[in-house]
């Protein structure tokens, strides 16, 4: 007997999926477990629209099995905890980002880097105990009290929601490869979801931020509405050479394919080109900058439990959150097509706990 | 009147030098400048023979001045010195490495990082006053004093003589990304006049060694004479898999063009590729490895005389030297060709205190 997604597990849930490559979502009954000892359940109330979920959507990673029901930038309230669960209580506002599962046994979990576990189960598109994983474009999830973030009573829930995803891949790479001194230039390359939060946690950390993107009408919006101190056009010659060897590091979110010797032009001495937007051609890398510059380029993905924790905290005592784009969940087809060309500023969330109530 | 290489200056100089993009030298009249207030004059006693005096030879980078005077690691000893030297006095022995004179104002001269001076003077085929600089493959050199290292009395003149570029060069960046913790897995990838020495340096630092080449018949050599721990041969595809994910840094001396994909799957979270070899295509980095394992590649050129100081010294304690094939002025042009097949164990170092004897 084929499996049946409304029944496989023992209670109803409803949401959003995508069947096929078109990107497109529609109506989607499934089942999700009951919960456990150890589980929280959360009726979810928003859910950001992350690259990432059409990204996933349209396969264009390989990998996504349909449906898909994406989501990773949950905040909801608690409507039930295991026997088992301490930290969390029935009426809580809690988060649950890109991760929901992971060994605990390897020596990335043990170091809060469950990020980095080789058996990460992500919060959607992963198999899970014979099942698959289903996010937040649906009406509640059960996960492990482990993955739950505790979020700050003075966040606002809806544009809190994307630090759970973007926040934190901005924020964790900024702290692992020191990009955090006061004083010091940050360039953010690529003004979306990901770069628009970056330019606030630059601030946030005393940096002074430019914004390089090739779109030059973003620059009043980067500097009068975010806070940034300065716009380069990449693709302006001119532009490009005066600011030649002034920036100390740099966070590449563009997830388009794109060189990356420009940038590199930009940074100085022992300068730091970290990107985190998830192009799939290879970088093509030309080594003499690297060499004669002292320079690197390194990777991220998002960041473990225990720093997503640190880095909503950070945000509540920094008043940083997303700026948004809120939406109703049978609005997300016209979201993603907007999205598909970077027409939202900055990010879309979706508000689930309005749009299903009706049903 | 055109210019005379003889003349110009008022010493008289003998050495040999590339004329065209041929990779050959032949004997070389030409002339130094007179020993100034600041300047140290040594008769050359050795010099190394370094890959990029044959990448320069050919115009491999495109920015060789004929006539080319290659060589930049340079032991001496001291016949002549100016009237405000303080550190250096007739009969010491000292070495000379990749530069001699940089701006003494900028940020990177003054943070002893004159290797990154944007005004650098290297030892050869850079324009200096008018004229030209002219390396070590000659009878002797007019220096200023802080170009200038003091040669630690208990380390070989001659095997020591490569460490004033191979070494630093592989120190500098081990000492800067941090590859020195003990117990940690070092990948040396490469086997040639930097990888040999990277060896020694890692075991120094009381790092795991295992180098990584396309040459298994290199692989008893590398463990019993040079002291590494093991050894995988990068085409094998199952001793490359069998240690993914297993060594914390690589250290990459390969000049040629080669792919880093493999040896970034070498590394385990948080691993680090710094390449110091410099192939002259970009390379080819994909973005999924960087970011699911937090890894980066660096870059990293020679090294500032501070830390070129400190490597001397750090060597003539733990006896590290080159291991070097002896060769005459006159037998330059076999051990070139030999240095395009690699065919040398592990650097061509010159004898030219012997050499020009007779003349």
């Amino acid at each position: 007997m084929a499996k049946s997604y409304e029944t496989e597990l023992p209670l109803k849930a409803f949401g959003w999926a995508g069947t096929d490559t078109s990107g497109t979502l529609s109506p989607f009954n499934f089942s999700r477990r009951e919960n456990g000892d150890d589980d929280v359940t959360l009726k979810i109330l928003f859910c950001g629209v992350c690259h990432s979920d059409l990204h996933t959507l349209k396969n264009d990673w390989g990998f996504t099995t349909y449906p898909v029901v994406p989501g990773h930038e949950i905040v909801g309230v608690v409507t039930k905890i295991g026997n088992n669960v301490k930290n969390f209580k029935v009426g809580d506002k809690v988060g649950v980002g890109v991760m929901v599962e992971s060994c605990q046994t390897c020596e990335n979990c043990q170091q809060d880097l469950e990020n980095y576990c080789p058996k990460l189960v992500f919060t959607y598109n992963s198999p899970y105990n014979g099942t698959r994983t289903y996010g937040g474009y649906s009406d509640f999830v059960v996960v492990h009290q482990r993955y739950v973030l505790q979020f700050p009573a003075n966040l606002p829930l809806d544009a809190g929601a994307p630090l759970l995803c973007a926040g934190i891949t901005v924020y964790s790479p900024m702290k692992y490869y020191g990009m955090t001194e006061p004083g010091k230039h940050l360039g953010v390359a690529g003004l979306g979801g990901l770069g628009h939060v970056a330019i606030k946690f630059g601030k946030a950390f005393g940096l002074k931020v430019t914004v390089i993107s090739t779109t030059p009408n973003k620059k009043s919006e980067a500097i009068e509405r975010l806070g940034a101190d300065s716009f380069i056009v990449s693709n302006d010659p001119e532009q490009m050479k005066a600011a030649t060897g002034t920036i100390d590091y740099i966070i590449d979110t563009i997830s388009a394919d794109h060189s990356v010797l420009p940038l590199l032009g930009l940074l100085k001495l022992n300068g730091k080109l970290v990107t985190v937007g998830l192009p799939s051609k290879p970088l093509e890398v030309p080594v003499f900058p690297l060499v004669g510059g002292r320079k690197l380029i390194g990777g991220s993905n998002f960041g473990g439990i225990k720093e997503t924790q640190e880095m909503l905290d950070f945000c509540a005592k920094h008043n940083i959150t997303a700026d948004i784009e809120l939406i109703k969940m049978d609005q997300i087809n016209t979201a993603m097509e907007r999205l598909s060309k970077a027409d939202v500023k900055y990010r879309f969330v979706i508000d689930v706990g309005n749009s299903f109530s009706s049903l």
